[in-house]
């Protein structure tokens, strides 16, 4: 039996991933009691973020500008495009620090049961990307999943007559696994070992 | 790799009861990924929360006057209280809609480990309450945990002396407790505290 503004913010917290009504209640309390070490700095943080960040008109990725700091960065190589399915995947890659090019995320994965088709996901823009020319080389990096694997049978479809080179990410992940909640020394083995696909 | 800003409510998100940097970083994606429905709403209620409340200087309860809406009902019974140590217990109790008196948070328990000293907590407060007068019943519901219940005892012998009858909870199984499944401290204080049958 909490105040009506409390309820607000637990339902709130409640809505996001990994969190329940009830860890939820907890986060709500930790916050009310930490108000300067907890509360404050959290507010500030979505703030900032919901005041300043865009997605990339370029690339799909959510970054303070528009070109993200990886399409405007010179030094990365222009003529290889890693396709990932959402901004996740692209943070995960990144973080290994393995993938010199730029990428192009989905937005998603093709779903027969949650009815993403294919003009839900960004295609258009990746062929459109493509068109543009300047690009080698294609990594089609969606999850090892059924989806994933479906979406990058679409892709390479879409992406017939291109003259770029279409690659995968090489087997090594595990069935079912997904990139976010891979370890970096996998991600970087499947990475180098991207093979081209046939 | 994400952005400064993002990294930061990333580390403000995992400092949260229940979430760690994995979590905190599928939150923040989702959080992005739904701006209007998830990131707009969650902003609201923070700045709410973070203007609004304040803590009730009476009984230590969260709401957004002082005293609280608990405190300032007339229809509470003014003559009970009901001492718990955290504002999270309070709502707990709340929720069971059975308490009918006002309380009291303590706001933490006694403990050696974590250096929370008797001053640490409100029972300076609850003394001079209590010196106030008109109060008949105190139930000591801390936890009933080894620190809930040292700090019960402290307070039960800080209060010593007023005329007010001191009660706790009583322990013994939970609804739906299985024998089979609780352990031997509580089927202990059941059996301990068993009761004739009308």
């Amino acid at each position: 039996m909490a105040s009506p503004e409390i309820e607000a913010l637990t339902q709130a917290l409640a809505r996001l991933p990994g969190l329940g009504p009830r860890s939820a209640r907890r986060a709500v309390l930790h916050l009310l009691k930490k108000r300067e070490t907890a509360l404050t700095p959290l507010l500030r943080a979505l703030e900032t973020v919901s005041t300043r960040l865009s997605t990339c008109s370029t690339c799909g990725n959510v970054d303070t500008s528009d070109p993200c700091a990886i399409c405007a960065d010179p030094r990365r190589d222009q003529r290889s495009l890693c396709v990932v399915e959402e901004v996740a995947d692209l943070w995960a890659l990144e973080r290994s620090r393995l993938f010199p090019g730029r990428f192009h995320v989905l937005g998603g994965r093709l779903s027969a049961l949650e009815g993403v088709r294919p003009e839900d996901l960004s295609v258009d823009r990746l062929v459109a990307r493509l068109s543009a020319g300047g690009i080698d080389e294609v990594v089609l990096a969606t999850n090892a999943t059924l989806e994933g694997q479906t979406t990058a049978h679409y892709i390479a479809e879409r992406l017939e007559g291109f003259p770029v080179r279409l690659t995968r990410l090489a087997h090594g992940l595990p069935v079912g696994g997904e990139l976010d909640y891979l370890d970096e020394g996998t991600l970087a083995q499947a990475l180098r070992a991207r093979r081209p696909i046939d």
